[in-house]
């Protein structure tokens, strides 16, 4: 567990032993069942959640009363809501446990020490929240205006995991289109 | 000019004379008449640019040949196309002038010099990175789940000053509602 987080942080930056420890020393371990909530729309957000093993999705309901998943992330990936997190105010988004799920979590107030005694941190956390812009802008804005099809064999192609391990209606409300189209699609 | 980047600089940093000097040298001041590109599709985006004075958008063309803006930015705000500038990769969207804009940019190798050089950047360009995810969020996500007429009004509340200063028609193109029903909107 350990070890899983530190070779993720050495990607992007290099600590001390000691750094390594004093950061890890902040994270608390949990484990959620399929179904359970990391986050309900309406709390605020009080933590930053690195994923050790598992799966989750982000989503929100709209004015119909549907289920729009607005992200998906699994092992070695954060997850949080940033806005609710940074500003710590109530979220708008919901965060959900698709599978049985393992965390390591830290909360805002040993996040931000953690950040101001070593500042590496900082040069990681910027690289992780440019990845998170990434991510959204290839999920929004240009990735939506590709056609169904295109978008789908994008998916399987760009995160091949995912196709395997959510269910299909899940897909579908990621990609915005129907379950239906989407099972006509895997079919050929 | 100067005054203004160190001023914003010094919402979430503190610079000495001398790094400060040291990063400013790193910028060129740049001015586009309105319409011109300060990056076209299909270019790798070479520079981050913060705004002095003026207005651009980002925007790609759809399947279908319609504009669809993804993001607007004023004085005091920087634009880039995150994923093409980190990865150095061709980039999915157009970004132009409104109006006549003048900035201050600075290029890949001098980003990265900079950093590494006044590690308190990297802190400085997280929350800047934090906050476009923030602001990409409510763009999508959650922002969309609400119908166009409190769409159209939580825009000119959250940032009264582009309903001024932007055509209709890109503000309907931004809201993703019809120019007709945005002007119907606004007629109250």
């Amino acid at each position: 567990m350990k070890s899983q987080l530190r070779k993720y942080l050495e990607r992007h930056i290099t600590l001390s032993e000691d750094e390594f420890e004093a950061f890890y020393a902040c994270f608390e371990q949990n484990t959620y069942q399929k179904k359970d909530f990391l986050l309900k729309e309406g709390e605020t957000c009080r933590h930053k959640h690195f994923i050790l093993k598992g799966l989750v999705r982000s989503f929100y309901i709209d004015e119909k009363g549907t289920e729009k998943i607005t992200q998906f992330a699994i092992e070695n990936w954060w997850v949080t809501n940033t806005e609710s997190f940074a500003l710590q105010k109530p979220s708008n988004i919901d965060i959900q446990a698709v599978e049985e799920t393992t965390t390591l979590s830290i909360n805002k107030v040993e996040f931000e020490k953690s950040l101001s005694q070593i500042p590496q941190l900082e040069r990681f956390f910027r690289i992780v929240a440019e990845n998170m812009v990434i991510a959204i802008q290839r999920r929004y804005g240009f990735y939506m205006k590709m056609n169904s099809k295109i978008r789908y064999e994008h998916f399987v192609e760009w995160i091949p995991d995912f196709a395997q391990r959510v269910p299909l209606y899940m897909i579908a409300s990621y990609l915005d289109i129907t379950p239906e189209y989407l099972s006509q699609l895997r079919k050929g």
